[in-house]
């Protein structure tokens, strides 16, 4: 069996996981439904973790639990990951803010082998970025209120189609 | 499968309009696809009419328009609805700002026979409230990241099943 390097598209079936940052920036709740949509059409099984508001946000905004169904609170997720009861191939942290960045470096060493993908967006997102010093790839673009542009990026790397 | 029972008879069908803010209340997004995906279950025609950053929050938010399939530009909107070209029974606008107040009064001077529900939210609800001093019905909470209270007030209002 040949092993397939981590970074490379198109991903093979598998567990995602998606940490979501506080829920200040708007597009952030936008663009979770997006990835999760598009990994769940692309085979994943998709699991999403954040704080109570912004788990809120995504099911209201998903009544009927079409795109994102399966959340959790993060603390408790992290505790999973660390007793071995949850894993996943590919993790996806959107990071907003230094807590996004923290969240990003603690899957990093809590997913030693998982694919990272760290969406660095808000206001200014290229200082933020320069605190990620641990081995991930990045995804870097300025968005607050309009998605498009990052979405745009998203697509590339994942290789999906827009 | 889950299926909601509803609490009140079903409201007659007819044709909703959705007027959004502007995008920086992360909250708005997530209750319009709320109340779009409500209405549609009882019967009603919807249309939500914004700017291009809150329509494309949308947008990535509801990939298949599952939720809420049809939008417009506010301006082509009010336009439409001066031209006679569009109607509704029942106008739904969220306010978190001046800004909203004012395409409420302008909604409720365009369309003087609709249902006219004013969703007043953000930080300072009640001050917001107080110029809106139009005949409508007002449905005011202090939200900016947690929908959940607003929810419950707006499903109180509509007699949609929590």
């Amino acid at each position: 069996m040949t092993t397939t390097p981590l970074s490379t598209p198109p991903a093979p079936t598998g567990n995602a996981l998606i940490v979501l940052g506080c829920p200040e920036v708007p597009v952030q709740q936008a663009l979770a439904l997006h990835c999760s949509h598009q990994l769940r059409s692309h085979g994943f099984a998709v699991h999403a973790a954040g704080n109570p508001a912004v788990l809120n946000l995504l099911k209201v905004s998903d009544p009927e639990k079409r795109y994102l169904p399966e959340t959790s609170i993060l603390e408790k997720c992290i505790e999973e990951i660390v007793e071995k009861k949850r894993d996943c191939d590919l993790c996806i942290v959107f990071a907003h803010s230094d807590a996004g960045i923290s969240y990003a470096a603690t899957m990093r060493h809590l997913l030693p082998a998982s694919r990272l993908v760290v969406i660095i967006f808000g206001k200014d997102p290229e200082t933020l970025a320069a605190l990620a010093d641990f081995p991930s790839e990045k995804i870097i673009e300025k968005a607050v209120h309009n998605p498009m542009q990052l979405r745009k990026k998203i697509n590339g790397v994942f290789g999906w189609a827009a």
